[in-house]
């Protein structure tokens, strides 16, 4: 192999790639990045078997020359290494030259290194994917619609299903759901699907699709995503990335969420936000994390108490409240979480009594919806 | 104690003394920060009783009210919670009461912290530093002292003379030396102080003078630095800062330094900085971190090599060399913490053979001295 790579091109390959790298696995030629290249361009893939990214510079774009092949082959180089020297390289372009014995030799500018490269042979090749089951969707969409959901998994691995986002999708309508069995978040989309496709029950692992949502860029283009047995794979522009899904039966959450409430609020977000970030201050400080609502016709106030610390509270007057008056405690670090996904001015909060599951939802888009359970109070 | 306090400038006076808190004691009131109110103002404290830093929030600063002082009196507060909480109050005043049993109330907008103090009692007391050696430096300048020297001092607490930077002062001249034996830097400066005022052994802790170094301001005014038998007090404004000083002798360093040399070379900072970063990369992957400078009557060739990873080279052509040719090798770590605090475009670097100190100085500015030493090649 022989190759000629603008820099920048180099460093925005191995960097989409890397993410994807094992950082803990036993077998060495999975600590490293696989670059191939033929008459298509230089493509840099990664995997910890759990999820699998491809990224291909093509050799021109938009008629400028990125990668020039001159030899076609393959070499796997450490990530972490290859990674570290491609940044501090002097040069505009990078020559990557491999030799015998996967002796790889890069020059750029004066500087010359010589690296150790491993065998591409024994690099997992990625699975093939079969691209029956594929649907369209905005990529900044996709990228939120993880963003809103992602938070709420489990990260504990007693019920592997629950470390998972649940994929549905119906008469074109996919809708995540994503719950910690303390809160859960959903939120759906319209996306473009043949109108006969439909599934159930597939589980994204929460990890993969953080690792996803780095990728996917903040534009409406359109990415692919196809669902097959045993994995999804996304098609963004160049760059493919693809995950295992976790086995197993997702609970069914429907009869979780309530349909009707006793008491209503509307809130500012910010104002909100920043009333139970402080009151946070103080709940943090003990075991629980609880900060309480304590609300009026009119009136909202926040609290919080610490037996080292002390207290906290704060009020918001003059806001909307429809139906009883209520006291209710919850742990804070949730419905930050909560908060911090919400791009709305105000919010919309149902809650049934002080022991049953509350709904965080915003008034101009229905298809966000979180549930958190409160805490008992003593 | 009951103060209002603009909400900025309580921030800015906690971000001060905070660094002096203690973050390990047995002693609960050494982590907090005590806040005393009279007539002249808000008085913040801490001290590890390593250092002590204390600043004064005046009532009134050009005319503007920053204090309001209603009722005299002192609290101490948890200095990581206090501080959580300042950062996150809303209004643009806050307001401090202290009730009975060190309950403190804090009250900023529309929000109320009720905290547990300690009693101020318990705090320790500054040390009372005699004022008879006091001499007046630059801000800027003694920053940039510190930061060039405090990198060379021992993390090693064997020789702890050698964790700390030596000071002494003659006709004038105040020098900072510091080494772990394997490199050392020197950094002079003329600064004002009393005709027949000199010391000799002054050796200031290293971790203490890089809190003072963040505490310096990068401008011309000058701070007065008091010399006594234990402890040196800096008075910057209306911040003073402690630190105790190291017992001990600090060893005679006049002989290490060669005042002779049989290779030298002017060499452009940046360029050479490039090539060792990018020489180091292959370093550290073995365990010794060692560089080699291969120099030739016009040239300098930068090399490494580790047996896992690999090798680099980069040569820089078309220098200044004076005198022989050279092959040295040095741990690249020493020489990169070296080049960081430089701020000159152009190096001299003066050798006096392959297992001889070398020296790093600035060719516009004499004041400046790193050695370090070099390492066997096998």
């Amino acid at each position: 192999m022989k190759i000629i790579i603008l820099k920048n091109a180099l460093v925005q390959a191995i960097q989409n790639v890397h993410k994807a790298v094992s950082s803990k696995s036993t077998i060495p030629v999975l600590s490293g990045i696989k670059m191939a290249a033929d008459e298509s361009g230089l493509r840099f893939t990664a995997t910890d078997l759990e999820i699998g990214i491809e990224t291909l510079v093509p050799t021109l774009i938009d008629d400028e020359e990125i990668v020039q092949v001159k030899e076609a082959g393959a070499i796997v180089l450490s990530a972490r290494f290859f990674g570290e020297i491609v940044r501090k390289l002097p040069g505009k372009t990078v020559e990557i030259e491999v030799k015998q014995n996967y002796l790889t030799i890069i020059r750029s500018g004066k500087t010359e290194y010589n690296l150790h490269g491993l065998d591409h042979e024994e690099f997992p090749r990625l699975p093939q994917v079969a691209g029956n089951q594929v649907f369209s969707v905005q990529s900044d969409i996709l990228k939120d619609m993880i963003r809103q959901t992602s938070l709420a998994v489990s990260s504990e691995e007693i019920r592997p299903v629950l470390t998972g986002v649940l994929f549905t999708l119906k008469n074109g309508n996919l809708k995540f759901v994503a719950t910690d069995s303390h809160r859960l978040a959903t939120r759906e989309s319209i996306v473009e699907a043949p109108p006969e496709m439909e599934f159930t029950n597939v589980i994204v692992p929460g990890k993969s699709l953080n690792e996803l949502g780095r990728l996917l860029a903040d534009n409406d283009v359109l990415v692919d995503v196809v669902v097959a047995e045993n994995q999804v794979l996304v098609k963004m522009g160049h760059t493919q990335f693809y995950t295992r899904l976790i086995d197993g039966q997702y609970p069914d959450i429907s009869r979780i969420i309530p349909t009707t409430f006793k008491t209503g609020l509307t809130v500012n977000t910010k104002e909100l936000q920043g009333a139970v970030e402080r009151a946070s201050l103080v709940a943090k400080e003990s075991d629980n994390n609880v900060v309480r609502f304590n609300i009026k016709h009119d009136r909202l106030e926040i609290t919080s108490a610490s037996p080292d610390a002390g207290k906290m509270s704060e009020p918001i007057d003059e806001i909307q409240v429809n139906g009883d008056e209520l006291l209710i405690a919850f742990n804070s670090k949730f419905f930050m979480d909560a908060l911090r996904v919400i791009d709305s001015p105000d919010l919309l909060i149902e809650f049934t009594g002080s022991m049953s599951p509350f709904l965080i939802k915003l008034p101009d888009n229905p298809t966000y919806l979180h549930l958190i359970l409160p805490v008992r109070i003593y």
